[in-house]
């Protein structure tokens, strides 16, 4: 689909069909997550797919009771790793072997940065790792709704009772929840009007940061 | 462009050609970016938009000497509102407006939630601000290059200094920046084989969260 098409047509969905996506299609909205960019192509990004109802239920549970969550198709714990060494050396090496670096020198010296970040508190770590996990879940909800799949991106839950549930290694931060399938026929997500958005007026500031304009219209404007 | 070419079109360029982005079209790019979703469309994010060559030198200093910050046609520093309050009443009326809550209750409810989270630490609302406003990075990403136009985005900047360069409030998180501008021909950025992905088999987890696997493939994989 074209892009701008796809654009408009994106809306986060609650209410599904039964009717169940394909394993390879499915698979094939991963694999457009991952040429998502990521800071330094660290690629901190883990997606945990549920699709069986149990463990469905048991996401539902963690995420205050939404339905929608047990009738999507899949539920995606998106996840990501506060660790940004996890892949660096690998990383860089790739980039090395590709041309994108002159020597082992320049390899080393982005090792050096990124151990750097490493140090950081884990706070600023979970920041980091959110920053380009999102990146790769607005890709995989463009990449669904390209194939005629609804998404949900979801941040109500309890990010502790979910680690527990499903067995979070530490290191990793829940970013966010992700619903997948068919929109059910006639649901208001997709037949009512799209809910306002702040207007380019309002959101971009050209040269100079304005913090005292109007930054909400109201909704009848 | 077909969202599927405009995937694997899309690469982190650092060297731009001289040719500069008509106003209307960057415009309609910050207008593509508004569409995003956004938990509870709070939609936190700012754009403060850099063109000509005293501020983007200031910016450049800020990110480290990176030229591509000069040499492209716009800079973007994106930013994020850490107070989920900013415009949530606006917000909920418009859902009550339009159908999407049953009735003044519910939306009430919402405004408390909201509440509830605008009262977290300061850290868990910078990582708050940051997933909403990368979902609209992403979205910029892909409507610029959905119009020839390449972009970079960068976590490598010093915060505290961009924040006092650009008069940035208290209550904005610098999220990333972005750079944006066509490609010059010939960049090893477009024409080097693409840096490596970790694939799907290794960043998706099915039913249950396997931390043991291989997270990443060797390069000559």
């Amino acid at each position: 689909m074209e892009f701008d098409e796809l654009l408009q047509a994106r809306r986060s969905v609650h209410e599904y069909s039964d009717e169940t996506i394909e394993d390879s299609t499915l698979e094939s909205i991963f694999e457009a997550a991952t040429l998502a960019p990521s800071g330094y192509n660290l690629q901190p990004w883990e997606f945990l797919a549920l699709r069986d109802d149990d463990r469905k239920s048991t996401l539902r549970e963690v995420a205050y009771g939404q339905d929608h969550v047990v009738e999507a198709d899949t539920a995606i714990v998106v996840l990501g790793h506060t660790d940004p060494m996890a892949h660096a050396e690998p990383v860089f090496d790739d980039w090395l072997a590709k041309g994108y670096l002159p020597n082992e020198e320049v390899r080393d010296g982005l090792v050096e940065s990124v151990e750097d970040m490493a140090a950081m508190p884990e706070s600023d770590r979970q920041t980091w790792a959110t920053r380009s996990t999102a990146l790769a879940a607005m890709t995989l909800m463009y990449a669904a709704r390209d194939r005629g799949i609804s998404s949900c991106p979801m941040e109500g839950f309890d990010s502790d009772a979910l680690v527990e549930s499903f067995d979070i290694p530490d290191e990793y931060e829940p970013v966010m929840l992700i619903t997948l399938g068919y929109a059910a026929d006639g649901t208001g997500d997709v037949e009512n009007d799209r809910k306002k958005r702040r207007s380019v007026d309002q959101v971009v500031h050209y040269g100079e940061f304005d913090p005292g304009r109007e930054t909400y219209a109201a909704a009848d404007d």
